[in-house]
């Protein structure tokens, strides 16, 4: 019998990723990496405005052609049975929420002669916070008039998000507003591209984008009403009819791959393409999630997803509830942190301790790995980028308290590590005191492979076994499961994600277990974390709260 | 008419520096500066306790030994007509508490041979912090049976004072205690040694070191009560009446040079020889003080001294009240920070920001100073290596608060140098809520004569000007004013402090001005200093205040 294989495509924030993997067991046979070659390692920056970051939509086409020639060059010299015959479906996935303006065709307004160098016609990435005014206009308004929303996305609707960002478009650039007949998510627009259904009614919109960025819910008629949109701006309601009214689950399809693209690309016409999702999402699908598993996808932020097959109403601070959103019909949960390997990062590249030679992660992480957990004096806060979860406010900053004139770079850099491992112990227990028993944590990304001081440092706080997803691009392998589910039995590929996953995704042998000492120490050490966490990030709970705010204040103040 | 010369002797932590004064001017003519050269840098360590800082006192002897024939040496060489006959008188300052047990002769017990290797039996430095439980169990019974005693030393007694240190000599190690006929502090071991007044009865006894260091004063009948130390330890009654009972203001001598020193030296017969003092207190007086003025001598700590006409109570938090311990019958005040260079320091060797190159205290001052106030959104607590005043709590540690991904090494060396500036502040307010008016600021020491940023940073956030004291050895000067009114008129020399101070004491025609700008800014920092301050520093205050304990504990308990 003949191998079968899909293809995952995963877009990044600097680049897309390419992998053929043999659907029998998961192992990625070829991998492609192509760098996005706009902007600022394919991001497009305002040196006025830090909180702009956009994408240059051709990146994302140029992006596909190049690295599906190229993985298929190299599986085709690497394993000389392959046969690109053998490909049996497409997943893909990206960032988001990361929507562009498109025309009545579906063409990206950038790719128009007329906005081509107007960053507002690209993709807003994820990470612009430009809307942030009109993220707290649509909180407020939500707040008032249907607190429901909010509900499914943690009590506050965010600036990266989905109609923040349109809204403030609306406001910025009028221009570009009128030109947008539609607005589409990335992960939409790819397998729209590819499957022919580039005009907007006609793209198939998933579950995962809608769900947890566009307040999406069939509960109350699938976007937000038009009496509300038009309550922030008359312009948003009339637009609504031109964006989308349903939504499809990971299990269905976008699309088959058209002649044209099938012949550009050496693929085969009408090859299954699965409904695109978010990398987190497709990731978690990647790591083996079940409900009862807590995915982490750690990098230089983290993203935490949970799947429940029981009804979950509300859990406050988690950005996300949405049915169906990571596998069909169960509840996809997303939370996650504004900065985890970022804050290593800063410590390393920024403050240089101990200079170039003494101050790399490795030699840090050597001596830390030395030290007893609580022998430092030391606790930081993890909020150096905020605080996505669970106190939903990027207006939060670092803390690092505990030093004296003794305290050393490694001490600092492992109480940076301790921190981000509260912060997710803070998780963990949001969704436990929320009825959904975590059982099992899988990692992902590179920082739970290379890091085995910090697996550990993990597994010590949260008392929980940290187990690592054995691919190392579980995203990409994500979207080649969907891909495999998409093709579906008659053409060799799964019944199901269970079916799928059982054979695609596995854990590393070797698994971080806590150690009990070290927990009874580190419990302590969390009590205190709380105490900080709630003084510095709850209003009224102590009169320390505004101390970060008002600091921001005077910063933004003196900058005037 | 011929010059008349002072020697002033400054015995700091490392060395001892001796300087030839023009009392005419104040002019330094020559200086001669030796290291000790026991132990560490002149300090004998403990690998196995951090808390343990020693001095052997034939350092203080060959100091004074080879520096005064130095000193003497280079003002010959250097100006033709310079003639020891033409001194007039010495001083001398050290540092305090610095205790150290003596036999029925005077003798430091590290100079007999028995005890000659044994750090308990040499100077116990003033950094030395092995008695902590002892000064703890001394500030209770005080609180119990004679909180009069605390009313003048801040309402804490110190592990680095006098009582603090013999009791623990008591109970560490009872042979060298029952060999010590008596404890002398170094102020008062030197001019007594020179004076040939070494027997511990002869011996004349500073006010200043008694009143801050000792609990000693006139109200209650000098030293605290016999009663009271046997309820200590009835070997610490036993003790009082070997010390002493009167004291010494810095108008009075403490003998003239003997003879026999006088020829090993090349100096006078007779010599007057000032009442010996704490290197901060001859500092003030170096630095000009008078009433209404605060003397700050900024080092790797702080030493801020004030004097009083009028009665002072109490004050909380400043740890002495003592007429008499600067000019003769004025009360004077001491505060002080834990560190405030250290904390420079610390940062600079020890979390090296930027390497070698670019994390200099010159690179980093310079990148600081490009800064406005406010803009690095950051802000932190003075506190790694605790706060002498107005808190008095040792075990209070570091904050820094406010940090992004993109905090940059500048930005956290201005808010460590910021920090330093707000307890100053917080020091000036306590002193003025008390009724003690500060009319004017003098600043000496290393950091403020060479980091005009400092200056100016300080005097933004206190809103007052900053002058700088001309001499460069405000404490060596000092002595030697000291010397010429001890010398008198009818030696040449002065008939009061105020006539040899205006004579021989100036400020820097530069002064740092507030900047109103800058100092609106600060106004608001400062509030959320405050916050910080007392939700971290104050009991009862708000629930933060047992973070930075209970870290401690946890360390120490990790530690076991």
């Amino acid at each position: 019998m003949k191998k079968k294989y899909t293809i995952g495509l995963d877009y990044g924030t600097n680049s897309v990723r390419c992998v053929i993997v043999d659907i029998y067991n998961g192992i990625e046979i070829a991998t492609a990496v192509w760098n996005y070659e706009s902007g600022d390692k394919g991001i497009i920056l305002d040196q006025k405005d830090h909180n702009l970051a956009r994408q240059n939509p051709a990146d994302y086409i140029k992006g596909f052609m190049i690295s599906i020639t190229e993985v298929l060059k190299i599986a085709s010299q690497s394993i000389p049975e392959f046969s690109s015959s053998n490909i049996i479906g497409m997943g893909v996935d990206t960032t988001g929420s990361t929507p562009m303006p498109v025309d009545e065709s579906g063409v990206p307004l950038s790719m128009l002669t007329k906005f081509s160098t107007n960053p507002n016609a690209m993709a807003w990435l994820w990470k612009d916070h430009t809307a942030y005014a009109e993220a707290a206009e649509i909180t407020e308004l939500a707040k008032k008039e249907k607190p429901e929303y909010l509900d499914k996305c943690g009590g506050v609707y965010s600036s990266e998000w989905f109609f923040s960002k349109i809204l403030h478009c609306r406001r910025r650039d009028p221009e570009v507003f009128q030109a947008a007949f539609s607005w589409v998510e990335c992960c939409d627009f790819i397998p729209a591209l590819l499957t022919g259904n580039q005009k907007p009614e006609k793209i198939r919109r998933s579950r995962c984008a809608a769900g947890h960025k566009a307040m999406f819910n069939d509960d109350w008629g699938g976007l937000p009403s038009e009496e509300f949109l038009a309550k922030l701006d008359p312009e948003m309601a009339a637009l609504r009819s031109r964006l989308y009214d349903g939504t499809c689950q990971a299990d269905e399809i976008a699309g088959h791959l058209t002649d044209d693209w099938a012949k550009k690309l050496g693929l085969t016409t009408g090859l299954p393409v699965a409904i695109g999702a978010f990398d987190a999402h497709l990731g978690a699908i990647g790591s083996g999630i079940k409900p009862g598993t807590l995915v982490k996808i750690i990098g230089t932020s983290t993203c935490d997803i949970v799947i429940s097959d029981k009804p979950v109403e509300k859990v406050p601070g988690i950005c996300g509830i949405v049915k169906g959103s990571v596998l069909p019909d169960v509840i996809g949960l997303e939370a996650g942190q504004s900065a985890v390997g970022d804050i290593f990062n800063w410590f390393v590249e920024k403050i240089q301790p101990g200079g170039a030679k003494a101050g790399s992660h490795e030699e840090l992480t050597r001596k830390a790995a030395e030290l007893k957990p609580g022998e430092s004096g030391l606790l930081a806060l993890d909020w150096n980028n905020g605080n996505r979860t669970v106190l939903v406010d990027q207006r939060l900053t670092g803390l690092l308290i505990g030093q004296t004139l003794h305290t050393r770079p490694e001490e600092i850099y492992r109480a940076l590590i301790e921190s981000t491992a509260f912060g997710a112990l803070v998780i963990i227990n949001r969704f436990e005191e929320n009825g959904i028993a975590i059982n099992e944590v899988v990692n992902c990304g590179g920082i739970s492979e290379k890091n085995e001081l910090i697996m550990q440092i993990y597994a010590d706080i949260t008392n929980r076994e940290m187990k690592i997803s054995h691919s190392a691009q579980t995203c990409a392998l994500g979207s080649a499961v969907a891909a495999a589910v998409a093709a579906g039995t008659e053409n060799g590929g799964y019944e199901d994600f269970a079916a799928a996953q059982s054979n695609m995704c596995c854990t590393r042998k070797k698994v971080f277990k806590p150690i009990a000492e070290h927990h009874a120490i580190y419990s302590k050490l969390f009590r205190l974390y709380m105490q900080l966490h709630d003084g510095f990030g709850l209003a009224g709970k102590v009169d320390l709260y505004n101390v970060m705010k008002d600091l921001l204040a005077v910063k933004e103040e003196v900058k005037r």
